[in-house]
């Protein structure tokens, strides 16, 4: 089968590699129809995760069919149609039965990262029972394969742990791809305000058609005094912030009102200053998480339900064998106006 | 000045009344611009309240302008717009701290009930600075005199003991008014599916065109049949009871899913047979509850920002002086179409 | 082997039956070193369940030690000491995932019910990965027997769904096993008074012994009376029923303070009369739930730690060949001051 | 009256001043019958609390009896005892309503700081319907004179705000008063563990006699490499800060589990390096709070029904009249083994 492998620091190829095989009882082989490139791919390119190593196939996402199933797998057969979750579940670990997948002490993220992934004609799927969803007929798959990493995250990460509520003022730092997944679950909960800030005027462009209610370019206006003016004097209610650097999220600790939440979803590659001084009186609350992918059934219903529209986040589609120019179109988001490129092999 | 005085059972009159006075430091007047006729006003003119005595002002809903206030009172002054809360909160004995206004030592439901009421061109409200909440210039008025009562109860009493959520299947009993607050405040958390279920299918169309995904006129269908095929036979997560007959309250046992919730917001007259032969093992959750208004302050947010369109609950209008009419179109309400009916003095 | 085996109503006995074999790739079979009998097995043997069939082994609790696994299990091997939960969870159905496992659609209840149980010299437990629990060495075994059913629970049932609080009243209506594992588990949350009411003075005695604060014997104590006048009138802030009748239920009803919960645990076996004409504005939440064992690692940890001494509950002790006596002396609990007998195969 | 008066830097005197008086009609006069010294007065003596002026009374805890009422003063009567919470409430703003008493826009932490504190013979406290609470006939007012802050302190920013858990480890890092008051409140859990880590063996050994089930010395010991044993490299459940200096609160950051909440109780005077770049994917809570005083009506109970024995926290006694030599102990608390001086006018 063709596959796009990684051979080190900004070297990847389409190439032809074996087609896998089941090698636990609870493992399922999927037939990749979509998939799609995430920031995450772009940061093991640069070599930022060392513990990709050379030949591993790239991906996290995605959706597709059931080729072949494991002894020990009852929920899935042959023929299926599924949506891959990023995260692989074991269901079995304390970690896993508490709802944080994430921590799986067999599994977690491994698809594309310790194991071979999904930017490929196949992939094997550990623990498919409790890392696979079930696509209901009909659905419209190229939605879905935003629920593989990029809605739970925003979600679970951004608007669950950010305690959205009906009247809330929100306030989310970074219009990229995650911040928008951010966005469109957040409305969900009926906020009064959504507030997006990025230096990008394209991307807030894109955030107030998704139904942002104001937007701030920080790179030219003061997001603190606009907020501050907003709210009466007391920030926002719940901060999320989704870029991964310290500025940004020192902005987040300027912005939140006192009572309020900062849902960290951003990456981070060094410490920031964490405000004690002014803070250690605010009544509080900061978050991390990496997605659990725990609401991936809540979020099908909602998809399901026309309650979420998550196509809107696909900007380019390729054929899978093109992958090469959709790393070239992802990796120039700027430019290309690009958020997330969609890959089908149908 | 004039009120709407009841006199006993069926009898109420617009007549002269004395305008009313502080009477605590915590008090103020309120000249009333609109108020409207609540199903409770009903059964009170039934005579099925018997605390209501000869000679009381009815009305516990309304907006209007401070005219005067006691000593005490800091929030508000002469000429403020504001809210007047159905229940009047002392906001210092143990019930009031902790969020349960409805059962206040000093307060709770009181006007209309227990003192005299806002069907007047006047209005004594004790506990001013606890008990009323300021409009903001520029609002639609008529829009938030639906907040002083049907919709924090349908929110509070349905929608947040319910447990509403995400992707949830919701099933409300009974599209009045009551349901129909239900069901606005409802779509506030995006639920999958919204179930109106009535014999009235005037009001079944009205259900439709506010949000309900689905509706069911349980006088020549099996809501139960419908329910559980919607639900692969699993029932609705949150079932919310706003109508208050035995039988009403029964098929919310029948619809309920395991691990589901009934939320009772109606006021039953007697007891109802709890199935616990075969809902004990169901791990279900069965609340009621006296509006508290606890979440004013939240629902003028959600009015303000647009998430809210509580206006359509507004079917009818009459001068206050012409209450005796709106009284007989509310007393009406199948033949009439009515919903809520408004009351202005402007 | 040998095994207590179900011949109809009012007919067991402890006969040679066929060793368990693997019949699923998640299964374990488990050696029994110590067992128990619960008041669920007195039902089945009264004819009261009619789904147990003539030939089925009794009996859902337990602790062991693994004889062999089957290909997909990974978190026991032959030889490890296991508690065994009166719940089978697959681990991977929808209310698996939410920790609901009471209702797991391939498990739930069904040891010693739908299939073979543990009053035996060995047990297949299905969903052995999800189902069973390890003993840290050193551990004494006698006490986890408890944990198998009867303090999940009290403690899932009455303590977590009546949100047992510092400071709280909480009453107890049934002073049986069950109502001393809820009154066991409620002291982890200390709340300032634990009232107990029961007929039986000796199991009021008990309940003093093991932290009771009050008694209260309801054959001749109006318990409505004491609790309002301990309370100013408003009455218990977590009511749990642990009997299972009409009457104990809505003593409960009566019991309750505004804002209070009910926590039903009771097996009911008709319908109860919900008093809603004066409960609709109480502002109270009733619970009904069968255990789904999901605390069990938590109440591993407290016994552990010498938070909870769940050996308190064992009266009597038998050799598991003379279950019969045990069933004998469990069978007369009020004569023999019975809480739980325990079985051993050591 | 007499006074401990502060005069800027380093100078206080206890002196004569003028009794103080109703000057709103929610004020109340109380006569202080005992008070104490908080770490806080002994930064405003440093000179480390700018808004503290020149001629303030100290102090912001303590019992009395009231002495006169305000005229909207309705809970409080002449000869009431009474317990003064640190946090003055108005009880009718925004915060004030959603329990978050100490950012209150009218009151907050005032006493002893903006307005005239309780080292005096007389204290007028505003707000007194919202702010003081009633001591039961018979109680030990010694006791409740711990309730004013330390305890609520202790318990709502380090406990509640720490999530603690019946079975969970619990780490707090200072064993000072309040570290201490955070033990003694974790303990109303039943934690698994509760680990006190501080550099001083007399305080280590106190927190053993108070309930701590393990100590640190992190002087000689590695406190990381010590619960990472504890728990298979897990880390603490809840991590309480309870010193307020960048080296103890990352220290906290070592400890946590993932999953697991630092809560955070320290005054700190700069900012502290949040280390992102480890904790964005561990899916931890922060917390930070200025006590609230909400949960005081809780405590009560729990001191009234002995579930808290806070008297333990009081080390010396002197009389009103000593204040000096009390501060002097205090103010070498190591050297004198001191947590809290109780302050006598009676």
């Amino acid at each position: 089968m063709k596959a796009l492998v990684y051979h080190g620091p900004n070297k990847k190829s389409w190439e032809e590699k074996p087609k896998p095989v089941i090698q636990q009882p609870t493992d399922a082989i999927v037939r990749i129809t979509r998939t799609t490139i995430c920031g995450t791919d772009l940061h093991i390119l640069k070599g930022d995760v060392p513990e990709v190593v050379d030949g591993r196939i790239l991906g996290h996402e995605g959706v597709g069919v059931i080729e072949e199933t494991g002894s020990a797998v009852t929920n899935f057969k042959k023929g299926d149609h599924v949506l891959i979750s990023c995260i692989s579940s074991c269901g079995k670990c304390d970690y896993c039965k508490t709802g944080m997948y994430s921590h799986c002490e067999n599994g977690g993220w491994i698809l594309g990262h310790l194991i071979d992934g999904t930017q490929a004609e196949y992939v094997r799927t550990p623990f498919a029972d409790t890392s696979l969803y079930h696509i209901p007929p009909g659905s419209d798959e190229e939605a879905l394969v935003m629920l593989s990493d990029i809605l739970p995250t925003g979600f679970e990460c951004g608007v669950l742990n950010g305690k959205v509520k009906p009247g809330d003022v929100v306030a989310i730092v970074g219009s990229g791809p995650i911040g928008l997944a951010a966005l469109l679950t957040a409305l969900f909960y009926s906020p009064a305000e959504i507030v997006m800030i990025d230096p990008d005027d394209n991307r807030l462009a894109v955030s107030k058609k998704m139904g942002a209610t104001k937007t701030i370019n920080n790179s030219r206006e003061n997001a603190v005094d606009i907020i501050k003016e907003m709210t009466g004097g007391k920030g926002a209610d719940s901060v999320i912030e989704a870029v991964g650097i310290p500025a940004t999220f020192e902005l987040c600790e300027s912005l939140v009102a006192p009572g309020g939440t900062i849902a960290n979803i951003g990456v981070h590659g060094k410490s920031v200053d964490l405000h004690l001084e002014t803070l250690w009186s605010k009544n509080i609350t900061i978050t991390t998480r990496l997605v659990d992918t725990v609401t991936t059934p809540m979020l099908l219903k909602t998809v399901q339900s026309k309650k979420l529209n998550s196509k809107q986040l696909i900007t380019h589609r390729f054929k899978l064998a093109d992958i090469a120019s959709a790393y070239d179109t992802f990796g120039h988001a700027d430019r290309e106006k690009a958020l997330k490129v969609l890959l089908e092999n149908v």
